[in-house]
């Protein structure tokens, strides 16, 4: 498709007196298209509504949260635009992880702008996210700009706080389900941090919610749902370096581990009631 | 695995308070292994509680329902126990529509115990649904057998309307979602029923809900939900004609057609709960 401001619309169904909506568009950004869902609430003529980012996780497309998130009746009942965007640039050309893991490359962006050839080219999630897309959902759908909240799963959990914590104007509410707070720290995020941004410890710290904070980063209050079953929870997500970090900063965690949940969607839907409510709290 | 009354956790996940599982038995009925789901919402310890049994439709497995028809916390505030079955047999040796159609064949039981060649040996569901999988549910789950109700969506509203009516003092409530209603009298019940039910359409009356009535079933009332947009509501769900039979019947059924929703799980998901509230009215 030709590049521009344009959206092609994928798919639109009515759900919960809304429209739930996919749609592609040719991403300058990535020099990809690029798909991403929207659910619009039922809401009056001309009124304009907050919005709720939600960043996905490691594998996932847009699809995931959109069909197994269980989001639309809370935006229904609270008058709240769910935007789902996509983990990574895919399509032709598109470098992938070279052994073809999980956690890097295609379905694992970082929600980072790559510096690190051959991923420098299309892997600009950082901008995609806070910059390109921002301004299309602005352009096509009923959003009031000056009221949004980000929350996100897992790696879309980083991305969730980082870009929070990075824009506290912007955002009004950060919340995550089972994010990576520290990647600098973990697995994860030491294969993907270099792979993207290469070795400098330093520059990783921009996309590091713990050093982020460390480094003054600051806002009123977060809120964090972690599964104790979550067979990530000791090795890469580690909650316990946000709280303390949190705690140093004066920044009020609310950070909730739910006894035998686990990784899945399962556990998201559980508790995607109250994170929507809790940004509704201080949208609208 | 071995025959029996044995079953395999395939996964178990916690959700809202509950516990979502998917198990697998080798199925005397359709003489293949069965895949199901059941959710069993927070109790206290030795609580019985009632069961909503819910019929996928064409192409499903139980895992759409599973993961899309956002039941969980609807059966969680009520206390309902939710099993969603697979919609045919499956696997080595188990006939398929000659042509792969997605009407016919795998993924598309209709709820009969086949008496057609090559279908007879596995393609039993409505003994399976109707007897085989009670009886596991009953034995491995906290089950109170004599509060039961049924729903589905399309080919699945098929089969428990078919199955409600005809065993009215075992479902205490019957609903759908865009119900093949009629299938004599639509093309994927003139493919469906003569293939595996032969060609005397007197047979076929026993399992077709318009028929049913005609020839004498009887329930209080009946919930049906239809969207006004799904594709196949003129060609093959005709919500007419139940209407006309419940009214020559003296059946009170609540017919809701809904405008601008389709056939999806977009449309199921945004009224499971009024079905499950409806069910519960019955059942508690």
């Amino acid at each position: 498709m030709a590049s521009g401001t344009g959206i092609e619309t994928v798919s639109t169904n009515r759900a919960f007196g809304g429209v739930q909506g996919v749609y592609r568009h040719a991403s300058a950004a990535t020099g990809t298209d690029m798909t991403f869902s929207v659910y619009v609430p039922p809401h009056e003529p001309g009124a304009r509504l907050p919005v709720v980012w939600c960043l996905s996780g490691l594998t996932c497309t847009h699809a995931n949260v959109t069909e197994k998130g269980e989001f639309r009746r809370a935006c229904a009942d609270l008058g709240l635009i769910f935007v789902a965007p996509d983990t990574s640039p895919r399509g032709e050309g598109v470098p992938d992880d070279p052994g073809g893991a999980y956690d890097f490359g295609l379905g694992a962006g970082f929600y980072v702008d790559a510096t690190e050839d051959p991923f420098a080219q299309h892997y600009r999630m950082w901008s995609y996210i806070t910059e390109e897309l921002p301004a299309l959902v602005a352009e096509h759908f009923p959003a009031d700009m000056d009221r949004q909240a980000i929350t996100g799963h897992s790696m879309g959990g980083h991305g969730a706080l980082t870009i929070g914590l990075t824009f506290p104007e912007r955002f009004r509410s950060i919340s995550a389900f089972a994010p990576i707070v520290a990647p600098s720290q973990v697995p994860w995020g030491q294969k993907a941090l270099p792979g993207y941004l290469g070795a400098d410890r330093a520059v990783w710290r921009r996309h590091d919610a713990v050093a982020l904070i460390e480094d003054g980063a600051r806002v009123k209050d977060l809120l964090v749902d972690q599964g104790e079953a979550d067979g990530f929870l000791a090795d890469q997500l580690k909650p316990h370096l946000l709280a303390a970090a949190c705690a140093d900063a004066g920044i009020d965690l609310t950070l909730r581990l739910q006894p035998g949940y686990d990784h899945s969607y399962y556990f998201i839907s559980t508790f995607m009631d109250d994170h929507l409510r809790w940004h509704a709290a201080r949208l609208t």
